[in-house]
Formats: structure tokens, sequence, C-alpha cells
């Protein structure tokens, strides 16, 4: 493992199969976002997934754990990111089931193919506005710096093969643009779930799964509550964060 | 009163004014999403508003008592119906702030003008699919046999001032339908409610607030749930029932 591991660099327990991530907090360390996708993916056994812009590699390492895929990709532009997210992997000794790619999302189909993956996954970058530091990993997981909304939307449905499944968490506030650009590119919504902090609080996340080139009927899930009281998350999420291994 | 309703009518109380509604059981009464409807709109004081798809008259009857709109007009184009929405008026004294026009949400705008409305509110025909029985009335106010939901988009936008706004209670089944629609006709969805039976069920209904012309930023509320426990409504739901008077 010291090989792994790099200055300035941490390592933590998924609480999943004992699997590990390496992080770096001076850069970017993931969220409960992409946690909360990779409990709302469904990804069954033998399927080849893509996750457009991985990070720290969080997305393929859980859905790893948690489902029976055959084949996760990882593809990042930051080259040191993609090159960390590599480690985790051979951290984990998971070389055969996940790859890690450097390349763009604008190219993901040029770079990957197009309709050979059974799902694609994202946690793109929210905000499309506001932005005061462009070239910090940060600004470029979190702002639509290097990507939109709408080439992730578009990628997702040129690398899906037909009826492919595409999820995505992203910021409520963003949600009419987000059915018009899944819309364009015929990405059905076919499930939703919102995230609410407090049960009575406006929702700050929506995770989607979208169905290429699926009928229009669509399933709004129960609400999931982080937490139900300050400092006491809701038993759901205890069970997300690793509750039942 | 008495000259008012008619044989095989009832007249129930609303729990706002004292006003009261007539309905024949033997055709159509207002459900709970007319009611909820009633409470997620925001009419301002001097608004003119359009209710397109009237029915009973519940939402203009309504809208009357809890806001301080200047005029409201309930477009109905079944003629029994509209007749006994207009009795409603009556019976209530509210001839001066509501009108009951017969005629066809299809052609509303050319009907009764365009980009003349400040709020245009709807409770749809939400089935598009699985219908039995296409002449009877409950089939028309609950099934897309005389419009559908691009003709109810389509008019809302057509009668809206720009910057108007159109509220809509719908099945979130068909939320990717919706959301195409408002956007093909320039109604940038702003606010939405989920409504669930339980906190931990899948939505039953959908509230949206879209706005003519709007920028595409928008909140999601928080959830709005229907029942406590079997038979016991939750606090909220009681308030919009006339909790409040």
């Amino acid at each position: 493992m010291e090989g792994l591991v790099q200055n300035g660099e941490r390592v933590d327990d998924l609480g999943r199969k004992g699997y590990r991530i390496i992080q770096n907090p001076d850069k970017f360390c993931f969220g409960m976002d992409a946690v909360l996708l990779s409990a709302f993916v469904r990804v069954r056994k033998g399927e080849r997934v893509l996750d457009l812009g991985t990070g720290t590699g969080i997305l393929p390492i859980l859905l790893a754990a948690k489902t029976e895929g055959k084949q996760f990709t990882g593809l990042e532009i930051q080259a040191d990111m993609a090159e960390m997210a590599g480690r985790s992997v051979r951290l984990n000794g998971l070389e055969e089931r996940i790859s890690i790619v450097e390349g763009d999302i604008c190219r993901a189909s040029e770079q990957l193919g197009k309709a050979c993956f059974d799902v694609a996954v994202s946690n793109p970058p929210y905000m499309n506005r506001g932005l005061k530091n462009p070239e910090s990993a940060r600004a470029i997981a979190r702002h639509e710096v290097l990507c939109t909304l709408e080439d992730v939307a578009r990628e997702a449905a040129l690398v899906l093969k037909p009826g492919g499944r595409f999820y995505l968490v992203h910021r409520p506030n963003r949600l009419g643009e987000i059915f018009a650009a899944l819309h364009r590119h015929r990405l059905e919504p076919k499930r939703m779930r919102l995230v609410h902090s407090y049960a009575g609080q406006e929702a700050n996340l929506v995770l989607l799964e979208a169905v290429r080139g699926g009928n229009p009927w669509m399933k709004v899930e129960a609400p999931l509550i982080v937490y139900e009281r300050p400092g006491v998350c809701t038993e759901e999420i205890t069970e997300i964060y690793g509750g039942k291994g």
C-alpha cells in the first residue's frame, strides 16, 4: 500500500467489502452526492458501465462493491486525478473490473465508442454561474468549466446502447435544463428521487434515471431525507453509508 | 339558494369565508388535487386569472376566497358543468369577481384573447391511456379526450402576459412529457412540489409553477405528505383544508 499513496493524500475506508479510496484533501474529495448516486444506480450482472467524470474513481469503486456489473470505465480529464484514481483501483485489486481512462467528457463517444455501454453514470459539475477560480481541481469538479450539462447528456446518449440507462445526480435548481437536455438527446426520464436535508426543507439534490429511447412514463420515488435532526442521519442514509456492508 | 340547486345535486361547504359549491355526484366531484393546487397557486392583488377546464368552478371559487385576485375566469367545455359552476358563483355572490365561460381549452386564446392574463391555472385530465368510456363527464375530466397536455401548455403560454405564471397539478408519471411541453412553449418551470400519500411512498401528484419566458432556475419545495398514518392527515393538509379559514 505504501507505494500507492503519495504525499498530502489520505486513504478512506468505504465501508463496503473493505474497499478504500485515495483522496487529496487539497484538491477535491468526493461528497455525499456520489454516495447517494451509487445507491440509486441499478447495475445488473454482466453489464458495462461508464462514469463520465470519475474524479477520485469513487463511483466505479462503489459500484464494483455493490453490484455484479462486469466492467466499469471511469473517464477523467484531469491527469493527476485520473492517475490517483488508477492507484485507488490497484489499492483494491480491482484492475480487472475497473479501468480509469484519461479523457474529455465532451468527446467520450469518440474516445470510447458509440452504443457500447449498458449504463452511464455522472456526477457532473453542477454550477453554471458565479465562478471564481476556473483552474483549480475543485472548480473543474463543481463548475461547468470543461463540460456542460448539454455535453454530458449528449455523450451519455451516444455511448449508451438503445435501452441503456443513464444515471445522474444534480441540483434541483437546474431540473428544467436537465429535462430539456435529456429530451433533446432522447434520454427519457424514468425514475427520479429528490434529496432533502430535512423533511421540511426544499430539495438540494436530485437523482435521475433516464432510458435511451424509452417511452415517457416515470416514477418519482419517496423523498430521501438526510437528517432526522441536527447531527443525526436518518436510518436510510446510515444504511447507504455502509450500514449493510 | 333553493332555485340554484337542482335535482341530484348537493351543496358542499368549502371551509373558506362560508363559500359553498354545487356538485353532482353522478357526474364529477372535485378532488384533493384541486384543493392542493389552490394552496400552491400564488395570486397577487389585482391580478387576472384563467382556469383552463374549471369543471365545478372549484379553483376560481377557492382562489377568490384565498387571494386578492381581481378577476377569475373559469373556462369549461361541458355545457352542463359550466352552467352548474355559474350557479355556484351566484350562490356565493361572486358574480363580480368570477366569470364562467363555456368553451374549449384547445382554442382558449382565440376565445379569450392573447397575453391578457397574469396567471393561468389548470387541473387538466391526467390520463392518456386505458380509456374506457369516452363520453362521460368523468372520462372528460380524467382522460385526454377533448384536450391534451400539449393543448393546455400551448394555450396557457398564449393567454399569459410575458412573465405571467402558469400553475398545474398533474401526475408525476407524466413529468417527462410535462417538462417537454412546457419547454416547447417557453414556460420555464420555477417551483415544483411533489405530493406523497405517505412519507415513504412514491409521489402521486405534482404541483408546478412555470413562468412565461422565465430564466431556467427552479426550486423543488419540501415534499407535501398527505397522511401521518392511515386515516389521519398531516397538519399541513388539515390547514390547507380550511384549518386556517
